[in-house]
């Protein structure tokens, strides 16, 4: 871009609105997808929440695991058996999920935002406590489901002034760890933490009134008009789940929550800082 | 512009470090000039102000009269006589002077600020005693020399997440009210404050090697240089007198001191957040 | 007086249950009239605020214009037609008013407190967007009706060991002053400081049964009973608007108000601090 | 006297420049003489002391004991030897001593402040290990020498705003109590606090040329004086360890001490509310 | 005890649990009887208390007098009447029995507190106006009881971190000090502090079923059960009032009161330390 | 143990003035070697680590790695080369490194801690950038030297009620994670917290005279004669780089510092709570 310096402090100046607007209050990101593979993207996404941090937005950072952990378990040699599309989780998987998410991949955006000029702590459900979960079923080993989010470990971090990085592990009052979906857990935090917004980055544009056709996006869902648009299979697959995220955040006291694409460089931004999102809101009237 | 809103993330992006440079530091900037008349500019200049403020910077702002106070005078048919360039200032002359800077021009910047979403408390430097003040000469009446700055009540007002207006008022200890020179005023309190940086907007491009050439214009100045262009008559005239204020405030702790354009939209912006100055930088080795 | 030590220091201890009564509460007082075109009353005032203040209680003080506004609006050659008793102010007008009010009534009493050894700062109702004001009618111009009292820059500045003093003028959303009646405005900010008193100094001795008698004073005045006084003709003209700004503090929580007269030495001191008040005390059973 | 409420308004913005000279200044009051044994000037003194809280003076009291030691000892049959003056005390005539100073005398002083309204609470150089001592030598038994001020509990309820009420007894680390000069403590535990003033009430005058002629009263003594007088023999018997306690706290850094005359109805205000002392006063110029 | 090292950490081990149960809580322990009289167990209990305190709970010492109040008055000649089993306490009593209570008892405690390396602060019902008293009926004198208790001079002595050690006299509005009961007085600090636990030394080993065989007490009881214990006989006598008070202050909030044997050395840290109380718990389902 | 409750209270007693001591200060403990693979241990010394926390003592610890590293590398087929004893350590081992220690062992042990009762947070060199790093040399690979510690993260965590447990791994400014020796992390941040002790839980008794005799333990070594040991012999092998820090951290201002034997019960406690250590101490005299 070839723009002078005043038409970069222009543009700063648009920003202003929405600066004031999320001053002070709590976003809480997902982050995951193509945007976490991509290591320009990594950098980026990291920058930009840097950038909301400096600006007055206390930031919380969801982030799950994916292709990592596959890689790993490959690498161990390993081998994982599935039940309706979820891993079987023994003990020594559990371990190299926990591995992972919380030694690698954590500490790497960690690492990163401290780098860039931010001050971020890693903690994963076990710190603090944040998050208990009790076991999901027998069948599935250590898979778990939330039972409740301790989130003062995570406001007194944000009072310390750091960005929380959060891995998706639960624990029990036993001390045993648990696989959690990483959704699920975001969107818990962000209603345990009342967060003005909620940001679920995924690798689509959002939800698509056709899904073959980009140009029919839906950016504004009421959370009453959700049955119908499940109903009619404009949500289903991969989405489902993640919608039912969405509303449940909504229900639960997050006043706004988006699915945007984190594949579009500075999305976040784009959704916080300008005139106009660029996925899917989901509020209540 | 016509730019996408990934462009204007971008954009947003490339101010970061200098966000991070002047998180949580004071900034005193003195506001006059072109910039004060032009109603436009006026609220430009104050969406600025709004904007440092909404980033984690401690914005002081300083003001002086000029044009109003003469057009006051003459509506109450006030005559002015002056002394080597300072005006005579009687009692009737200095309370038309105290009203057009405390109850016209203070007011008005206190009201714009609010009216875009800051939050403003408008002084004079006769409130908590902010300027103490003596008589400059018995001849020029009510014109007076600072003698010390009392800055408790502007960090006492910063603390409490307002914006400080100031009007250049002094008064003494018996409680009379002088006229001061608000450049000086405003250097004062950058220094007693140890401002990060002290603007000074103004009605020229910066300091110039040929006066008739823009294009020479003189982007940064060690103070122990400075000695050396006034001699040479490169500073001189109005120049002259904002020179030693800026000199002064270096050597009394300010990091850097600029004069600036005031003409320029988002001068102060340009300075503050983006990669090259637009004006003249005074600083100490 | 020709009194020894011991008698003062006895008078000093006579005063101790007033000051237990009223120490660490909020007094609002109205200054206005004589006590204050009259410079020996208004340093006497002054001082008995400064004394208040030190005994440990929150003292605020407001302030109309009166007389000074039509000396300058004449000085400028403005004339003031009237609609109903209440000054037609267009642009011009007001910026004079709020000129006297902001720029040079408040001034000085923040100065003449300050040389007597107490800490002042001047507000007006632009100042942190203290008293939000609509347009009363559209004939009038710039004379505003208050739509609310944003107390927290006052108790702000209480907390940080000042007395506010309050010029009378309004803001609205837009940035636009307001002239607003002074009592109203002290009486509304009164009641949303939950002030423990309210004082509106006047130049007359209080409420009368016989207009023509000065010994008639009503001492006290059950607001349920204020109707029937009213309907009778004992308060009527002038009084008829402070009496109701009294009722209306009393019934929006303020203990107790008080009518005194301003042109009495240390009239303010008398009410608070001695067995007797002198003037007309409106209060809730 | 027959004074009006504005003669005795004036009388009290008359002690405003000494109120605002001692605000939130420490004055520590050696209480005792007849001052304690008469119930009119008992009272008189509390409630002097309970005004000075009230108006922003952090007061502490120390008391001793005497005359009512005596009959407590004579009542249960104890009787005293003295060597050099000093009380020879044993284990039996120590709990005397401390039950009447700590158990009776402190009650009663705290108990008379609370009912005139103030908050006191006694302590004993026992409390919080306030007054570290040691025995003076062993013929005298429980006769202690003071070694070190703890003064954390005074300013803890300082700070918690009670008035301390402290009886002169001391400690050692075995925890044996000891008795110890009030004076003297007084004084100690005023230059521990470095207090503004401390004042000595006595049944004397105060320092007199020619003991003889109460109009030969000695107003103000240098320190550098006080070698002379004493030699001279103006300072002598019972005046000669109150006149080293008052030099030894002007040495540790107490600004003004002050003999004053407890039989003169309140002695303490006049000395520090009004324009003249009555007492001797000690400085360091 | 021929323990080893090891042996000894493993208790301490053990310890844990109960630690974390009470920690940061408040226990109000009643001291009197042989635990006060036997100088080894005075001790004893003394560093039990600090030992609690180091490890994080808010220990409230009360305590009575007894023994030494009627060995007071008899050296002093005074002979005591009693009706009812109340004494008949006139003014010349009431002093004694405040002196030996707040200037004896209550210092020595104490003093012994700090001597063991705990920081402890004497006060009687009358610093702060703790207590708050009247007159229980005329021919008994100054026998009081409690109107009202200020725990706030217990809280602000505990915030500044130290340990309150309270003698049980009362007092009324007007200055006088009255005799109170210590469990009562004890049991009503409790229930005004909201503490977790209240425990009453005595000199018997708790509630009995069959008084005289020490094996049968009773370890719990629910309040709901008091009244038919009372109505059997097991309670009577001198235990009764205790178990009223023990009742009261469960009804008033306290989670858990104990009555156990002062007797016992350490009984209040097996109480609170161990696996199995040593008395009986008074407890509400 | 058949131990009476009495019994078990009067060792809770003995442990007061150790507890004492420790009040309130920060104890560093290097946790490792056999205590930490022996599973029964290792919840003994969780359970040390809370009572020590719940008695007040500021517990942080630091832990390496170790068998569970070279585990999982040849798990994952990994080869690992050694120079002068250190592990080169390429990008893929250091990937492995710090998810055995920030992924597991970190996590296994806050895990612990909580379902005890006691509240951690794991951290990581990384968080906060707690250690800063440096590379020892390039054939090393990501192998570090300490730059510096920034304790910040640390204290706040302290601050917030949480026992930091923090994994041994470093940072560099480009935000690159380096392996680095536990012994040496924990000693660094000992003395950058000027904890008050440091302990380094080890599997040897302490120094020895004689390396065959455990009957020669040296039980206290003052630095000064330091070098002699070391030139003698009696320090050698793999005690060399643990007595060099022990020294270090003793002449950067830790107290006391202790070398101890991690494979004895509640070898923390006794160190710490009891009369006798059971390994060596370093000191300065």
């Amino acid at each position: 871009m070839d723009l002078s310096n005043e038409q970069r402090a222009e543009i700063l100046v648009q920003a202003l609105p929405y600066i004031q607007k999320y001053y002070n209050k709590i976003i809480v990101i997902k982050y995951g997808g193509n945007a976490m593979l991509n290591d320009e993207l990594k950098k980026s996404v990291m920058r930009d929440i840097v950038l909301l941090s400096l600006i007055g937005i206390k930031v919380v950072l969801v982030h799950g695991g994916g292709p990592e952990i596959s890689d790993m378990l490959s690498k161990t040699g390993k081998e994982s058996k599935f039940i309706g599309g979820l891993r079987v989780t023994d003990g020594e998987t559990m371990d190299i999920v926990q591995m992972v998410l919380s030694g690698k991949i954590n500490k790497e955006l960690v690492s990163l935002i401290n780098s860039i000029g931010g001050s971020a702590v890693g903690l994963s459900g076990i710190d603090g406590a944040l998050i208990e979960t009790k076991q999901l079923c027998e069948e599935l080993g250590f898979v778990g489901e939330i039972v409740k989010i301790n989130s003062k470990i995570i406001t007194d971090v944000l009072e310390k002034g750091y960005i929380p990085v959060v891995s998706s592990i639960g624990c029990d009052s036993s001390g045993n760890a648990y696989n959690i979906n990483a959704d699920t857990a975001a969107a818990e935090i962000a209603s345990s933490l009342k967060a003005t917004s909620f940001i679920l980055m995924t690798d689509t544009i959002g939800l698509l009134n056709d899904k073959n056709d980009v140009n029919t996006l839906i950016p504004r869902v009421d959370i009453k008009e959700a049955p119908a648009l499940i109903e009619s299979g404009i949500v289903d697959g991969g989405m489902l789940p993640k919608v039912n995220c969405c509303i449940s955040a909504v229900e639960k006291g997050v006043d706004s929550v988006f699915i945007i694409d984190g594949r579009v460089p500075h999305s976040i931004l784009i959704e916080v800082l300008t005139d106009k999102g660029i996925g899917t809101m989901f509020y209540k009237q």
